[in-house]
């Protein structure tokens, strides 16, 4: 054991160890004239534990019941501006200090904020809730601010007995990376071919040679035959397929950096597919996070929906 | 064009203009009594972009030849004590304030830090940095702290004219997707199987039935089997497999949570192949990405020396 592991073990006088089951240093708490004091470790996941564990519930106690809560909802693959304007009515009704949009790549966030007693906070917040999904329609993946678009597929994918595959060029399996973060997803997640070469597009997915020549490799017919083929190579009953450039070479005028195509199978045959292309601005890295983001986007609408067509809201 | 981008074209009497190339939200820069007063749009990325490119080279024309350098060194998959122990003596020669040793999942920073002209500067950096490495030795996979593990492999892919895929288990991708990260990847990475079901990891990648039906999807001989049928299906040069229990379920007493079996298969034949098995504390995130870490981690240093055995330093 180093000597750094064998100072974290020291304990301050009179001080309550906090157990860090994160990893080594251990938080402490100290009482001293009246004030407490809080010692945490800096890496951030495992502050996070300790704070989660042992200061929330220390604070929450002393906030009694008049307490600030927040409803968060979430929307994949729209413009952080326009879902403003969707929703902007709910400024002027509910005030702007209780409505916060927040926009990362791909994801925009609606934090919705109430304060006062419990049963009024629940109301208020149930009514400032139903107001938003109402406006955004299912383009809201979530009115729970800690799932995951992710994990929305998972439970989609679990409530219909139904297996997804991805066949991934850009994106280079984050989509498969992201469907498998969620506990249990061996469930319904089966396996991805990441085809990165043309090559292994031909001889692991079935994608003719021919259609690559013809439409090149980032185009509506791979995307499509990307998606068919890891549903029947893999033998799942739903396939993604993504197609794209994600720069910084390789783009063209006709096909620019950004552009992406991606494609649904579904179980009904080989005609129950949906397509939709799109092209992404920014680097490399946020081409490729708005394209697996588009792709999980749209496997939810298309579980949600057997008839659903990319396009609107 | 919704209103909330209009607003953004708004400049404020006397500004100048920040274009911003990641986004709608220009900077402004303002000059007012005497302060200059820089205004910057909160979305990370786009910060990050006018910071550097108009904010940085501000402050520096007013910094002088005296200034602040530092060097970054970074090493994969070893534990932050015993990195510190191990180049202890670096601070008593050069000043505990002139090291740094910064830890997040799977990898090490070591910060060195220098003032005074370019000269001294440069000088004093290359001193510690080499001090550093040779306590280090291979374990260091960058001595330029903007570099990472991936792009590392990629670039000793490059050297020696090689291809590599992946075929993973418990890191649905991962490993893949951070291969592809770095632009001009399709130089070396070709593809990789995501085989999270079992007969994915038979009918995609050749691993025999039977030896998953004998040592189990986790085990030293399906890690093997997993970096062989990487390489021969995919046709690659060398080959990652990766299987484990990344949690929380799935554990059991011979088998916890957190173990992982590592393989890479090499080009001179199907004896070519070293393997490593690990049990990684954390959640499933962190099991994931530490995994993705030590795949990454085994390929570089089996690129680097055709002879390295997993192990030591």
């Amino acid at each position: 054991m180093p000597e750094v592991n064998r100072r974290q073990a020291f304990v301050l006088d009179g001080a309550m160890v906090l157990d860090n089951r994160r990893g080594t240093a251990p938080g402490l708490r100290i009482e001293h004239r009246g004030t407490t004091c809080f010692l945490l470790p800096g890496v951030p996941h495992e502050l996070d534990y300790l704070a989660t564990t042992f200061l929330d519930p220390w604070l929450e106690e002393r906030g009694g019941d008049i307490q600030l809560e927040t409803t968060v909802l979430k929307v994949a693959c729209r413009g952080e501006s326009a879902v403003e304007e969707k929703i902007a009515s709910v400024y002027d009704e509910f005030g702007a200090e209780a409505v916060t949009v927040l926009a990362s790549p791909g994801e925009v966030r609606i934090e919705l904020r109430a304060r006062g007693g419990a049963a009024e906070r629940a109301a208020l917040l149930q009514k400032m809730s139903d107001r938003v999904a109402g406006f955004l329609g299912p383009s809201v993946f979530t009115r729970h601010g800690d799932q995951d678009l992710e994990g929305v597929c998972g439970e989609l994918l679990v409530e219909l007995g139904a297996t997804v595959a991805t066949a991934e060029s850009c994106t280079g399996g984050w989509i498969a990376q992201r469907l498998t973060a969620t506990p249990g997803s061996s469930a319904y997640f089966l396996g991805s071919v990441v085809a990165y070469s043309d090559q292994t597009k031909v001889a692991l997915l079935g994608v003719p040679a021919e259609l690559i020549l013809q439409h090149g490799a980032v185009s509506r017919e791979v995307a499509l035959a990307l998606a068919q083929g890891a549903r029947e190579r893999i033998g799942s009953d739903y396939g993604v397929g993504v197609t794209g450039i994600a720069g910084p070479g390789g783009g063209s005028e006709e096909k620019p950096v950004g552009t992406v195509h991606l494609a649904v199978s579904g179980p009904r045959g080989p005609e129950d597919l949906i397509h939709q292309r799109a092209v992404f601005p920014g680097d490399r890295e946020k081409v490729r996070r708005m394209t697996s983001q588009l792709g999980l986007e749209l496997l939810r609408r298309r579980l949600l929906d057997p008839n659903y067509r990319p396009g609107g809201w």
